[in-house]
């Protein structure tokens, strides 16, 4: 592939193939939405806009809830929203810690003044609904149970309905970070008993990053509304976001009207597809790519059963620099794909398919460069065996 | 005017002239910049664009300070950041309340813990710097002083010498709210000691809104290196977003890389145009606007010495609804204009002319369709005096 430069507005950043972790690579329409003019924040024409996007989030997350806005802010903005609302000084919440994300909800739940108990998983498995069980078991109120659904970090694909089951049982609020995986994996919100639930624009949904959609149940929101102190945050106070979403559009920040835009425009492409043939694209190029890589003859960290289709995480071979295999794929193919996070740095390579890029094309392309790299790092690979147990996955005789 | 319907992304949203406190109207090379292709946030052609753009920011701010960023949320974002850094429990700021979003800062500045210590202003009239030093002389150690350079919701611009003065005199740190002033008229940073400066991208930047450009002194950066508490806030922790934006590179969110190109863009056309050239076409129009709104009989509100050319507050005649008439400006003449905010809702128009729309064009459209409407809600103007008296101004015998 040759790096298609494209100058605009002089900044000429070079079109790549964006196969990390996200972002992703985003839709033509969704770029043509955000040349939409700029209206203010309370212009009818805009209010429009907001409910419209409220309503196209709810059939994302699956939900009823009234409370169902995009944060002004990156994921990990609606993963603060959710904290920093439903938790305060005193609160116990219980967080599973089975990769980096997981470490973050606890870092955030801490910085709330709220005691955080850990449940700590192997990096690479879902968590043991029997540890969170007995964990929740110690203690005599938890506030929040908190886990993340698809682990950026490590391709986990985490079920949700055990938990959710144990978080009621407890009385405890269900909070989970759907960041890396609504859009490419079914989700739930309502059925699977989930109170609090944020993403994020530039993964799965394949929009520009800036936003976090996120959804509130009524029993979370009454537990906002039941607070003794003041959230600590006001730019995340969701008890403002609400009364600017809400009938009372009372102003509390300035909304990025653009990027509302954009993210409108993914979720009407999303929706135009159906959201169950986007999850099965999904499924099936990474059914494609998994039958690649292994056939290259690389590991990967996840079992099957709970592998995330849409981040798949590669064990790197002894002695191959995950930096190095990294530039070379950007400087000479111009894609990009993730390293490790955290204790997996340097260790793991990790690949999305997003989007748009949960396609045919990406897989063929991706196989195709690694078997050009690999080599030249002194990983011997039988060429085109990548690209051919692919191509038989796609052609649906895998 | 016809309000022409851009039909992009199946968004259509009008075209509006948005003459109100912001957002403004953008121009289009900032929006092309938008279209430049998605990049991974550590991807070294993005790194390029964030090094340029804290340049950029610099020279806005005219500062040296290395923590020159910008915040991924709105200007709200660029004041808690301030403040939920700088602030601990135990902590003692005072907060200058001469406006709406000096009482924005004291409520976030209390949400940290802190004890806060209000100089309550009048609305339209710059802050006391005698009653600023009164207040500062009370208390044993004042952590910070906290101002509102532009005023927002008034019109008033405050002057900031004596105030720094008195913030270094007592050991304080500085903190401006610069959102409605920053490229509107002059701001020194450094030359006026100001520890904590912030702004947003939708004001005189004149760029989409989502985006808080913010500076911290070094002083500032060492009272977040002495801090006893973390941060309230993860996703706005100043020692994180250092260390993305500085050498080290460390991931700690997503960057909304479409917002920055945006944001890069609006930034060079400023500098193309010259920082100065640029305020005294912003001074030139309010002077223009402000002959126009007196030769009609209008009251502004703010005397002419303290008055923030880039907004100004038209204080409303008696028995003129303000939303009927703002709802008129919009549906008849495509114009948005901004209502009063907090206590002065209902009394005030406000009237903002920043960037691309600080030019004789606005102002006149602007005269004409007031002349159109205030007579129809029972205000009797003279036709075409407001015009005439504008239009004298711009041509330099005003």
């Amino acid at each position: 592939m040759t790096s298609a430069h494209v100058a605009t507005g002089a900044t000429a950043a070079p079109a790549r193939l964006l196969l990390g972790p996200g972002p992703t690579n985003v839709h033509p329409r969704v770029m043509q939405a955000m040349l939409n003019p700029i209206l203010g924040y309370l212009d009818p024409d805009f209010l429009k806009v907001m409910d419209d996007l409220a309503s196209l989030m709810r059939q994302l997350f699956n939900t009823q809830n009234p409370v169902t806005i995009a944060v002004p802010g990156t994921g990990t903005a609606g993963m603060e929203t959710g904290l920093a609302n439903l938790l305060e000084p005193g609160d116990v919440a219980v967080v599973g810690t089975h990769g980096y994300f997981g470490e973050r909800i606890a870092e955030i739940a801490s910085r709330q003044g709220a005691t955080v108990a850990l449940v700590p998983g192997e990096w690479g498995r879902p968590l043991d609904p029997d540890a969170v069980k007995a964990e929740l078991s110690k203690h005599r109120k938890v506030k929040l149970l908190g886990v993340v659904h698809g682990e950026t970090s490590t391709g986990v694909l985490q079920p949700l309905e055990e938990l959710s089951r144990l978080a009621r049982q407890h009385d405890s609020l269900f909070l989970v970070d759907a960041v890396t995986s609504l859009g490419g994996v079914p989700m739930e919100a309502d059925r699977w008993g989930i109170d609090f639930c944020y993403s994020a624009s530039q993964k799965c949904l394949a929009c520009p990053p800036g936003l976090a959609p996120m959804t509130a149940s009524p029993r979370a929101m009454e537990a906002v509304g039941a607070r003794k102190e003041k959230c600590r945050s006001f730019y995340l106070d969701l008890s403002l976001h609400r009364t600017y979403w809400g009938t009372q559009r009372r102003y509390h920040h300035t909304a990025p009207v653009t990027m509302l835009y954009a993210l409108r425009e993914g979720l009407r492409l999303i929706l135009e597809e159906g959201i169950e043939a986007r999850i099965a694209r999904h499924r099936h190029a990474a059914h494609a790519l998994w039958a690649g890589l292994e056939a290259l003859g690389l590991k990967l960290l996840v079992d099957e059963s709970c592998r995330l289709p849409q981040l798949t995480t590669v064990v790197l071979p002894e002695g191959i620099d995950e930096l190095d295999l990294r530039q070379r794929m950007l400087r000479e193919y111009n894609i990009e794909v993730g390293g490790g996070l955290g204790k997996m740095a340097g260790k793991l390579l990790r690949i999305g398919l997003m989007g748009q890029n949960a396609s045919a094309e990406a897989v063929l392309t991706l196989l195709s460069s690694l078997e050009g790299v690999l080599p030249r790092l002194g990983y011997e690979v039988a060429v085109g065996e990548g690209v051919s147990a692919a191509s038989r996955v796609l052609a649906g005789a895998g």
